[in-house]
C-alpha cells in the first residue's frame, strides 16, 4: 500500500474501532498502540490471531499505566465480538461528511495536540461536526462546566466569564448540556472574537444535537465553532460516555473552571480529570447557603482548585499567553498606607478638628518632641497634617 | 524584697510599661524582656542608667527578631519621656477593681497561654474587664472577624457560626465592632454553652465600651465572658492600636476565620498575624458580585485560607479536640456510586421501560454476553436490575 492510502485505511480502522470498543477501554486503546489501529481492529475482529508477544507487550503497558491485572485479549475479543456484525465505518464517514463534517485522527494536522496529554487514554478519534478551523492550543481555551440545574447566580457568572473569555480571544469549551454549558456556549458565541469561539464535546454522536432542547444553540456552536464527540454518529450519551467525555473537556483546555456544582456533580469528575492530566482547576465561589455552590467549595477545601472571581484570574491560570489586566477591585491605596508605625502613631495623635501643639502630640503619640517635629514635617508634606499658627491637625486627606 | 513583693513590684511595672509604650514597641518589648520589667521601667523612665552591655543585649535580641537597625536606647528614652508625667499604675490597677476586673502579666494562672506564641510581641500585661473565668485554650477558641459593612449574608453566617460554635463549646473571639464582630459576639452569647463563651479584645482601654453604640453588647460580653485591652483604661482606640489589637484577637485563637472583608480590610491584617504565627486562617465564600466577600476570596486566592462553610469545617481547623461531625451537605450516595466501569455500562445499556436479551445487551454494552450475564447478576443483587421472563430492563433504583 502506499502511504496515502495506508493513511486512509488507519482513519476507516479508527472509525470502527471506535465503535467498536467504549471509550477508554483500557485494554482496547494499549491493543492499538501496540499493534496500530489497522491491524488492532483485525485482531479486535477475530480476522487475525494476537500472538502471546503482543499480550505481553499490551500487559506491559497497562501495567504501566496503573492497570495491574488484565484478563488477556480473549476476555477482550468476548467483549467486542457482539459488536462486530455492526461496524460500517465507511457510512460513519459518510454521515460525517454530510453533516458537513470530519473524522480526525491522532497525527492530522487538525488534531488537537494537547489531547496527547491523556496518555493511553487519548481517544482513538474525534468525530467533529463544523467548518474546518484549527481547534487552538490548551492555552487558549477554557472551558466552564457546571451543573443542568444552574441558579441565577451561576447563569450570570457563566455568561459573563464566557462572554469576558471570548472577547479575549479564548475559545471556550463546555459540554453542551442545559445550564452552566449552555450559558458558557451563548456567552461565548456573543462575546467571541477568535475564528472558534466556543466548543461542545458530546457524550453522544454528533449527528444528533442532544438534549434537544439546546438543538438552536448547539446548531449554532457547529456553526461558528465546533461540536466533537469521540463515539461515532448514532451513539447515544450514556452515563458511562458522560464520565469519559469529561476527560476531553479536561484536556482540551488549560484551565476546567467549575461555575456551579452540587456536592455531588459530574462537573467535579471534570475537574478531578483535568488535575489528573496537570491542568489547573478554578471553582467559583458562591454563598455557603447555595446547594448549587457546595461542589465548588468542596474543590477549593481540597485544595485543588483555585478561587476564581474574574476573568483576568481565569486568564492567568491559562499562563503566560493570558493577558495581565488589572484587577478591578483593587481599591485606590490610602494614603497612609505607606507610613511608618511612627508616623501612622502620630497620625491617629492629631486632632481633626482643634489644633494640638508638638508637646502635646508628643504625650498623646507617646514619641519624642524631635520625632513629633520631623514626622509632622512628613505628613505635612504628604498633605495629612496641617498647622495653624504653630499648632497642628489632621487635614481632611489624612 | 519577698517573692511576693516583686510580684507586686512587677506587676505594677508592667501596668505602667503598658501607658508608657505603644503596643508593640519592640525597642521597650526587648528591654523588659532583657532588663525584666522593675528594672526596664526604670530605665525607660530615666531612673536608671542602661550600660551598653544591655544595650548591646537589646539589639541582640531585636535583630534575632528582625529588626536589624536600632537607633538605640537614647531615641527610646526620648519617645517615652513625655509619658512618664502621666504614670499613675496605681489608679490604673484600682479603676480595674472597681470595673470588677483585674490585670494579668505573663506567669499569672489566669495568664493565656498560648499569647507566648507572639515571642517578643507577646503583650506586657493584659486589662481584664469581665468574671475571672479561664480563658480558654487556643484549640477551644474561634476568632470570627470581618468589616464593619456587613451584608444580611455577612450578619446570618456570622450569627449561625458564632451560635454554632458556642453550641460546641468553643469561645468566640472578635473584636467589640460593628458588623461581623458584633454579629460575632452576639451569636456566641446567645449559643454559648461554655463559662467563656465570648471574648472582645478591644484597641482602647477597657474602662469604655467602644463603639458607643455596641455599649450594651460588650457590657454583656464582660458579664458573660471577656473584654480584654493590652492598653490601660483610658487609652484612645487609635488606628495604630486597632491594628496592633488584631495580632492578640489571631493569637487567643487556634483558627481566624474571616466572614465578609473587602479587599483591603483590617479583619485581613488579623488573618496575616494569624498566618505569621502559624495558627489557620479560614475564609468564608461569598458571591463574587459581593464587594464584601472580595477580601475573603483574596485570601483564599492567595493560598493561605481554608475555605470553611460550616461550623464542623471550623472545628476541623481548630484541631483534634474539635469534634467530628457528619458533613450536612453529604448527598446519598447513589447505589451506581460504587459499580466497576463495566457494570456502569451494563447498567446504561438496561432499558427502563422495555426489556432487553442478553445477546442484544451485549451489543448495546459492548460487552460479551458472559460478561452481560455476571454483571446482570451483579446489578440484580444490588436491586439495580430485574428480569422479566428471561429479558432483563433497569429497575427503578438504577
Amino acid at each position: 500500500m502506499n502511504p496515502q492510502t495506508t493513511k486512509d485505511t488507519e482513519r476507516v480502522a479508527r472509525a470502527a474501532l471506535s465503535r467498536l470498543m467504549e471509550p477508554q477501554d483500557a485494554a482496547g486503546l494499549a491493543l492499538v498502540q501496540t499493534a496500530g489501529a489497522i491491524d488492532g481492529l483485525r485482531i479486535a475482529t477475530g480476522q487475525l490471531k494476537a500472538g502471546p508477544e503482543l499480550e505481553q507487550e499490551i500487559t506491559s503497558l497497562l501495567a504501566g499505566n496503573g492497570t495491574a491485572s488484565w484478563p488477556g485479549i480473549a476476555a477482550s475479543l468476548k467483549r467486542w465480538a457482539p459488536r462486530v456484525a455492526d461496524l460500517a465505518p465507511e457510512r460513519d464517514l459518510t454521515t460525517m461528511k454530510r453533516l458537513g463534517g470530519r473524522m480526525i485522527v491522532p497525527g492530522d494536522d487538525l488534531w488537537p495536540a494537547q489531547l496527547a496529554d491523556l496518555g493511553i487514554q487519548e481517544p482513538l478519534c474525534l468525530w467533529w461536526r463544523g467548518s474546518e478551523v484549527e481547534i487552538p492550543l490548551a492555552r487558549r481555551t477554557i472551558a466552564l462546566v457546571g451543573s443542568r440545574d444552574s441558579t441565577s447566580y451561576g447563569a450570570s457568572v457563566t455568561g459573563d466569564f464566557a462572554y469576558g473569555l471570548g472577547q479575549r480571544g479564548y475559545t471556550v469549551v463546555s459540554g453542551g448540556a442545559y445550564g452552566i454549558d449552555a450559558h458558557a456556549h451563548r456567552g461565548a458565541l456573543s462575546g467571541g472574537t477568535g475564528p472558534m469561539p466556543t466548543i461542545a464535546v458530546m457524550a453522544g454522536g454528533v449527528d444528533r444535537f442532544y438534549p434537544s432542547g439546546n438543538e438552536d444553540l448547539l446548531r449554532a456552536v457547529a456553526n461558528q465553532g465546533a461540536v466533537l464527540a469521540e463515539v461515532p454518529p448514532g451513539s447515544a450519551p450514556t452515563r458511562y460516555r458522560f464520565l469519559q467525555r469529561n476527560r476531553l473537556i479536561a484536556a482540551l483546555a488549560a484551565v476546567t473552571v467549575v461555575v456551579e456544582a452540587r456536592w455531588r456533580s459530574g462537573a467535579l469528575n471534570t475537574a478531578h480529570h483535568a488535575e489528573t492530566i496537570g491542568r489547573a482547576v478554578g471553582a467559583v465561589p458562591g454563598s455557603i447557603h447555595s446547594a448549587n455552590s457546595a461542589g465548588c467549595h468542596r474543590l477549593l477545601r481540597d485544595g485543588g482548585a483555585v478561587c476564581v472571581t474574574d476573568v483576568g484570574e481565569i486568564a492567568e491560570l491559562a499562563g503566560p499567553s493570558g493577558e495581565a489586566l488589572p484587577l478591578d477591585q483593587e481599591e485606590p491605596a490610602a494614603a497612609h498606607d505607606g507610613l511608618t508605625l511612627e508616623d501612622l502613631i502620630l497620625l491617629d495623635a492629631l486632632p481633626l478638628r482643634s489644633t494640638s501643639s508638638v508637646d502635646k502630640l508628643a504625650v498623646v503619640a507617646g514619641l519624642s518632641p524631635e520625632s513629633v517635629r520631623a514626622g509632622l514635617g512628613r505628613l505635612g508634606l504628604l498633605g495629612l497634617a496641617a498647622s495653624e499658627r504653630g499648632a497642628w491637625k489632621r487635614s481632611k486627606n489624612g
